[in-house]
């Protein structure tokens, strides 16, 4: 993720597609086993990022929470995100943002872990509530190079595309193995995550063809030497219905989890809507290439033979954001998003 | 505090300084209630900046409480400072440095909250231990100019000393009432500060004349402004053991807190030794500037004319730092290092 905020300001088509996950979560929040007062309930945000797209779903949760607790149980929002994320920005974010639940909440309090989630990183039996949005797609490590590409859904590689299953479907494994010891017996957790729809679909289509086309742009331009190109990838997958509920097997059961539901659903592409209303092809570029920038291009970057010292680290960047920019306006149209969200719940103790 | 690591790395007056308080965190580790298995046990590490001064008190409570609940209990230790503080640096140190309890014990987790202690941050009851070491010497917030000094204690200024003396009294209060409705019934806090000796005396005394004198120099060499020069201080205070003992009265009581002890110590001059040792004046010099440097440079800075973005930002620390290095290793001298350390209690649950 970029850094200084810049990923709070340019993650719209993220706080569009988490929605109807949060449905999802008020239900878990009206359904989940509470522990008895006056314990702490603690809600999970794994993967927050900036803290931005958190605050609507946090927000109603505790809302629903509230609804059988009263205001003054206290209940502790817990975000976590790599060591590396930018935690200023998310407490700035928790303190100064007036949709805030620390701010509209007396008995709301907050801390962060800065630390992967595949693996345990909260005690066991300690969360009532967990969500993850737009999180579990990123693989805990770049399972190898993509020859062909920089998204592995777009590959003609076998090895790369097998890698990156493989990684993928163990990725999955161990962040349901360590949510499951996280979760309080009878606790929920909510994942909304990228998906490959029904059709095998990993959607974003043109706006991968345009990333890639600019990147060997760069190349012929000689502002990118092949083998950096080729060290380019995005550990992100899209996974299937079936990967997603494989752990699970036909009962549906993981351990002392249960997959209560799993829907793939298609995001609203509100870039596109917006472009139709308003015929701004500009426009419609500048918020694609914003988006990916804030997503993805930091990741790109890293593989510039020089790393964040390579003097075109500040350049690259931005010339890749002009230019995906300008491929998108010449030709709007529609983006597929493909998601899926899910809701697991853990055992009550037996 | 500087950030980039810079604190953990120039902060070893401060490790030595806190020393004689961690054994009072043991103590207080053997003899705090604890809440019943399995609930986590909480240690709060109240001004935690960027957690290698926080590893030593941190694994000795948590070796304190092993001896009592074996080691699989969860114990969760949440770090807190400023919003703005290198969270970064702290996630990278727990998940770094070899003497980092999340390295060394496999039931001990990390959080953090990047919110002012001056208020309440963390659950109702939810405190087992609460440590702060080196941090309610920093006020909320500057009480107004010193004209004639950037430390307070020599300063001849009375509106500056009363100021100063109100809102250190103000934030004592507001820190231990936050502190008192955290803590757990039983739970305790062992509070490490700068002090006032018992003849009155704050210490680094040769430091202070250095760094004043250097900014002065600074102003005749036209490098600062005398307005920006009028508005450095430094928002620290050293409080008299009456001033600390003041909010708890006679009967030693604060609301449900109780103050079992409270010393007032001198810190031990590891610099001044390793002169001594070795007579080298210039390592002296350079030791203490890096100390100040990492501790209250970046607060200096902020009075610059253009703050952060002030063209001098970059040059005013290093050539504060190598002016106060060199004033120091023409006369070096012993420095005093007056310091408190308590344990206050909170009472059981009736």
């Amino acid at each position: 993720m970029e850094g200084g905020g810049a990923y709070n300001r340019s993650s719209r088509v993220q706080a569009t597609g988490l929605l109807p996950a949060v449905a999802m979560l008020e239900a878990a929040a009206r359904h989940a086993a509470l522990e008895p007062s006056p314990r702490t309930i603690v809600i999970a945000d794994y993967g927050a990022s900036q803290g931005h797209n958190s605050l609507l779903p946090m927000s109603a949760a505790i809302a629903a929470l509230r609804a059988r607790v009263g205001v003054d149980r206290a209940i502790l929002v817990v975000h976590t995100d790599q060591p590396d994320n930018d935690f200023g920005a998310l407490f700035r974010t928790l303190s100064d943002d007036p949709d805030s639940y620390l701010r509209n909440d007396a008995a709301a309090f907050a801390s962060a872990v800065g630390r992967s989630f595949y693996g345990q990183i909260l005690p066991p039996d300690s969360v009532t509530l967990g969500w993850s949005s737009w999180s579990v797609q990123w693989l805990s490590r770049l399972p190898g190079p993509i020859p062909d590409q920089v998204q592995v859904a777009y590959s003609h590689d076998p090895a790369a595309r097998a890698a990156y299953a493989r990684q993928a479907a163990e990725d999955w494994h161990t962040f349901l193995t360590a949510r499951s010891s996280e979760l309080c017996p009878g606790g929920r957790l909510v994942v909304q995550t990228m998906a490959l729809d029904d059709a095998g679909e990993f959607g974003y289509r043109p706006l991968l063809a345009a990333m890639y086309a600019e990147l060997e742009k760069m190349v012929a331009d000689r502002f990118l030497r092949p083998e950096e190109l080729g060290r380019m990838a995005i550990p992100t997958v899209g996974r299937s219905r079936a990967d997603l509920a494989a752990p699970f097997g036909p009962a549906r059961r993981f351990g002392s989890l249960s997959l209560e539901s799993l829907d793939i659903f298609g995001g609203e592409d509100q870039v596109w809507a917006r472009f139709e209303r308003t015929g701004d092809a500009v426009a419609f570029g500048r918020e694609w290439a914003a988006f990916s920038r804030a997503s993805v291009f930091p990741t790109l970057a890293t593989a510039l033979d020089g790393g964040r010292e390579d003097p075109r680290h500040p350049a690259f960047p931005n010339r890749l954001e002009a230019g995906v920019a300008a491929r998108l306006a010449a030709d709007p149209c529609p983006m597929t998003i493909p998601l899926a969200k899910m809701m697991l719940v853990k055992d009550l103790a037996p």
